[in-house]
């Protein structure tokens, strides 16, 4: 499993997103003073050539099936800050300074709850 | 598109992991301690089952098709103290305390390189 282009993906300088058969990748949103997970969703290439031009995070919204400009309709952007990309390219950690709470909900992340045996509790507001 | 079982998925304390179309979640294993992510992976049922019973983080293996105790040939397994559920429930945080390297390349985890400007740059051993 381990050739050359494999080597370059995983140790090499050079920026080779992978991108799944749906042409996706994941992106996570974390906090950059917290470092709380604030979101989870997913880029094509548009989306991240979008999140680079403009420092925004955008992402691509599988629902309505198009570009998604986080905060595009509440006005809670996603400021990103920093790009970390995982060992084998088919995940990116965006660094943001959030403009509001990123959850559509109103919750400042989407994981405001913990599974305590077969339920969910609150964790945060 | 808010009807009752979208209401309660979202703001209930019912536990209703959403699977997609290939019967997969988003599992993202973070440091309990440090906060940081150190790999993302999918989740079947039975991982999610399989890390719930035993508290060692399971996943599913896409390239092998099959059931993945995360350490059963490295040894470095997660212990999940913690699991964490976003607003739709396609998406899990594992808050783990790691018994090794995250990564199958040695590193802590597997976020170990910027993007700056159309190259990466290590940030971490």
């Amino acid at each position: 499993m381990t050739d050359a282009s494999t080597a370059e993906r995983e140790l090499g300088t050079t920026f080779m997103p992978r991108f799944d058969a749906q042409g996706l990748l994941i992106a996570i949103a974390v906090d950059s003073v917290t470092k709380d997970i604030l979101m989870v969703a997913f880029m094509d290439a548009e989306a991240l050539q979008k999140t680079r031009e403009t420092g925004l995070a955008h992402f691509h919204s599988r629902s309505r099936g198009k570009l998604w400009l986080k905060g595009e309709t509440s006005g809670h952007f996603l400021r990103v800050e920093q790009i970390l990309v995982d060992c084998d390219q088919d995940a990116l950690q965006l660094m943001v300074r959030p403009e509001g709470p990123a959850c559509h909900t109103g919750a400042r992340s989407c994981f405001y709850r913990s599974l305590d045996g077969d339920s969910l509790v609150k964790i945060a507001p």
